[in-house]
């Protein structure tokens, strides 16, 4: 389960639909930096996994929205708070950066040798 | 951020970490599927990202410990919310997925056509 619950883009569709359902390209263009075979592969495997559903409205063209299931709402509690610690916490992990970088490899060294 | 918190093998080291400090050879052997670069490389991001510390110690051969930070002490917390929530729901998931691959594609027709 670590497999889907770590995946980044997993977390990101889950926190994103925890305010409501949303349509394929609500969550593209919400989601900075996913692909749309990425969001595809992401949304089929969160729908298999009981965590949202897929509803195809009759319109033309037809409307497809994305919610998530009440264990899916569980999981975006939970997903919430790595959420909060990460906004909370993220000025301490960039100066812990800095510094690391400062250390292995001192200016005018370029810093894309440290792990991105 | 969310790249690294977002990554399983970050995710299972950090929790393992969370028991206390580890040498690297404990952290490859307690982590299935991990491979030892996939190991350096995790350990080496959360050291920059200030959330464990590397503590060389002199003997011979040398002994290499890894212990979280009070920040990746506090990561463990909201990692650990995540973790439990897939103990507990992980029955549940797996009906789903089971539900899941009869409907998109029943027996006998094989399950490895579904997102794994």
């Amino acid at each position: 389960m670590l497999d889907r619950i770590g995946d980044k883009w997993a977390i990101y569709v889950v926190d994103r639909l925890g305010a409501g359902p949303r349509r394929f390209s609500e969550l593209l263009r919400g989601i900075d930096g996913i692909t749309a075979r990425m969001l595809t592969v992401t949304l089929r495997g969160l729908e298999r996994d009981g965590l949202l559903t897929r509803t195809v409205h009759a319109a033309v063209p037809p409307r497809v929205d994305y919610a998530l299931t009440p264990l899916g709402h569980t999981l975006r509690e939970a997903i919430g708070q790595l959420v909060g610690w990460a906004d909370e916490h993220l000025g301490e992990i960039e100066a812990a950066r800095s510094d690391y970088d400062a250390r292995s490899c001192p200016p005018p060294c370029a810093v894309e040798t440290a792990v991105g």
